[in-house]
């Protein structure tokens, strides 16, 4: 139940009001305004509003008074030269504001971003849902041996069975101790408790939701933090439709970040020396190259990469 | 001459392209989209785009998905609670983003508001107009004696008259050198100096202008500060045509502003006493008010103000 | 057990080093640096570092190239100018670092105050300690019915006693089951779950730990917001423990903050109406005041307050 | 005339006292304090206080109670670690204050880092110095035409002559009438106009002076962008200043800022696809290549630069 039926209406009517406008538009990104992208099993993100796009970038990178006139190529080549040479001042001209429902621990990661606006929904003021993160049996992996914060092989069927049991019990008995606390007294069987304490009892899989809001360029920060292979699995998941969105509303600007930020990579010092002694024919060991161990892996990595 | 012929066309073409959005809108701000309102002699403010209005500041507060079906009046009184309660995220999910043309020795005030997105004409990349501000003779005022950094009483007309022609011969002396140092030396008569370099000759009354773009919350911290009575006055009259704007794009929240910011006082502890003791119909003077003489004279100008 | 044995003894080691500096010093915070203040059950907050003190606010605002000569009530008068007039910039040039252990659904609240730095301990790399927040029976308030995210009466004590045995009970359990996730499936008990997957199980009064570190400025605003009586109970107790940490760092700051912000209230263009007719021996009732019931209660309460 | 006799006793008095203190202390920079580098023609950098060092970050690192014990090997490799990977706030535990004397117009370009706390001496408080930053000829070059926003060659001797006799001679009669309409009219000869207008007829070289208070990752980001070949020549001298005090403060740190980012380059996608075909012993032209000329190059001076 990511919706009640009320919400959907509300959802529905506002996808069918149209005005006009004289601000720029984005068509690609009004096609899915209001529209919910599921994420995990109760999740979602959809678009709520926007300010801009990849005319707007390069507006404020020509302080020039209109659209300009130049030539789309100029424009992309503008827009991938301000990328590349990490001009992002352009980028914090454009605005979007999403509404997001997400499990607590991983807003809790989420929330790291300060340069964002945020208003969560307040368990102060209303009732948490009885909605939980329950991961899928593929996704529950062992603690990694190589990497302190990371997941190794996924957990054989029966403990995975034995694991999502223990989730799912929990969850749901303190969900229904927190209904309990809150419960008016009159009843016979409640307490009346304040809420602000009784979410207390809530198990940090609980979802909660937000509007959050930010401009291009930290939208661009998170998605680079977030899309990494080292981030955790459940907040990759939200920046891949994040991902997705982006396309859509900024494709020029989408295409530039995909070349200059997630596909590259940066050399250190010493590992510029390396590839220049490679280039020019030299054998090098990890034990001559003056890099250590872990650092020597990286770039044979990057290096043997297709 | 604020704009050239080129500009001005360019500003007729944005006002006339409309388009379909399914997003928000102010109907009373779309009007004025793109219109550029004078400030002092050769400054100006347009709105160049937004995002969000009253009814985005209640759906953030609500939390809830969509403009919410209550009553005007219930939103209205939302808006007054959050104002006057100082929960200032809701009205961090609004933007506008403006073109301004104002001089450097303002722009140099008006950059400490750190918290918005700049864009500025770069005098780097680009040649400075020749463009200063010259106040009215009757903005000319002296240095005030009982405040070290306000005005006092306006230079008489000769005075005025003289002061005048030192501002525009210095200003126009420089700006004609600075043309000197940049121009190529091939005619003859240049130096070909870099504008990174030759920039440094303009003097601070010289025109600049920027994008800047705020959400409604700091927008309104701007007005706060640069609408008082001690801020300088060239910057007060930027901070009085975006009140005006703000009326249009957010009239509950205009109100709401005026009532309990503009129009509000802030008695301390010891003022509190005081009022107290004399609503309870004491006489208290300074000397045994405990206030300095200062606070005493400020709580007395608010209570005898109309 | 707030801290472990090897925790108490790096504690006490850092108590006892001490060096030689030219930088500004204040001796009353040096006595306290390290030592942690208790607060609730298991949690703390104890300064770990800090820069610059009163003077350096003094500092600042002359922009001078010292100490400054001036008499003691010059600076104090400056300070408390700076305070009246918001001029905040001074404030910001004197900071604290605190190492503070508290509920993750404080945490929560805290970690909106997006003007500091952090450094948390990490679900994903540590292992969770098994502490959890438990109200003291007479911190277990109802939910208010004035106030739609306030507490009301305190519960009685049965009622206390079966909610104090549902929240220990279930996040006694809930992290006896992280515990067992976590465990190495060798040992033939447990599942070698990952760390990141693993947390999601426990409950939102586990108590989590970080640095944080602020200027003074934001010190003082997050004081402001979080000493305030509308403030939940539990993030009100620490913010108590930061006042009188406070006034042991900046003496003269804290007195005029007392003055200045907590002891102020700050009347609306409205409010301030109905005094002036109050004060000119009018007899104002609520309907004539054109206060809404609530702003006139409030008015009623401070004017009433002693 | 960098300092007043006066300012000079008063940094001679700050520079004998000291204290003890508890907190953690950097020796080679408690050398420094006070101290004032002297940059361009009348500028100056100097330290005035600081907060942690490199064992502060490792400490943020690793949410540990106190310095840690493990072996200096084990903390560089930390710290190299986290620049590696853009883990930035363990640098933030870190701050630093300095009181710098600059040229207006690079004043300006430096306030564009909005992630920092700053106190300028106000010229509508006080009067500006007649002082003003008169570029060395060697430095006076003309535009570049490869680059829009770049130097070239250096101006020949008489060029450079009258170049500076120009700025020379603006400078001194734009401030020798701001002084003239300062003066009090009483004494026949001055307007007493408001220091806030006045300084309207400054050049843009004038000098002014601040305190600047940042946290070690955004002087680290600031360095990478004010130290880089294409930042202008004034405001590098400013940073490669700020790169020897960076040395003193945290050595560790600095080294690997010098490998991992002074001394790094960024491959693109496309640049790195190019690489392994290189690797591959493939021989690749700019036209086979996929990239832009302008990438081209970018890409061959890296793989050609010693």
């Amino acid at each position: 139940m990511r919706f009640t039926s009320e919400q959907q209406e509300e959802i529905q009517q506002q996808g069918q009001a149209t005005a006009q406008t004289r601000r720029s538009t984005v068509p690609a990104l009004e096609e899915i305004l209001y529209h919910p992208y599921p994420v995990l099993d109760h999740g979602f993100i959809r678009v709520v509003d926007y300010m801009g796009g990849d005319d707007a970038v390069v507006q404020a990178a020509r302080v020039s008074y209109g659209k300009g006139t130049r030539k789309i190529s100029e424009d992309t080549g503008l827009i991938r030269y301000l990328m590349r040479h990490w001009h992002t001042t352009p980028f914090e001209m454009c605005e979007i504001k999403m509404h997001i429902k997400l499990p607590i621990f991983i807003a809790r990661q989420w929330i790291r971003h300060r340069t964002a606006n945020v208003n969560e929904y307040s368990g102060r003021y209303s009732i948490m849902d009885k909605e939980f993160y329950i991961p899928q049996p593929e996704h529950l992996a062992a603690q990694s041996h190589q990497n302190r914060q990371g997941r190794g092989a996924v957990l054989d069927e029966s403990a995975a069975a034995e694991v999502l049991a223990l989730l799912k019990d929990d969850a749901a008995r303190c969900h229904h101790h927190y209904e309990l606390m809150l419960q008016d007294e009159e009843n016979g069987h409640g307490y009346g408790l304040a809420r602000e304490l009784a979410r207390m009892n809530l198990t940090l899989n609980t979802y909660t939701q937000w509007y959050w809001k930010t401009d291009l360029h930290n939208f661009l920060h998170f998605l680079h933090l977030r899309m990494d292979s080292h981030a955790q699995f459940e907040i990759q998941a939200y920046a891949q439709v994040m991902f997705d969105i982006l396309e859509k509303w900024v494709p020029v600007t989408a295409m530039a970040f995909k070349d200059y930020r997630l596909g590259a990579y940066t050399f250190s010092a010493g590992m510029l020396k390396v590839l220049k002694a490679m280039l020019a024919g030299q054998k090098i060991e990890q034990e001559s190259s003056n890099l250590s161990k872990r650092e020597w892996r990286e770039l044979m990595d990057v290096l043997e990469a297709n």
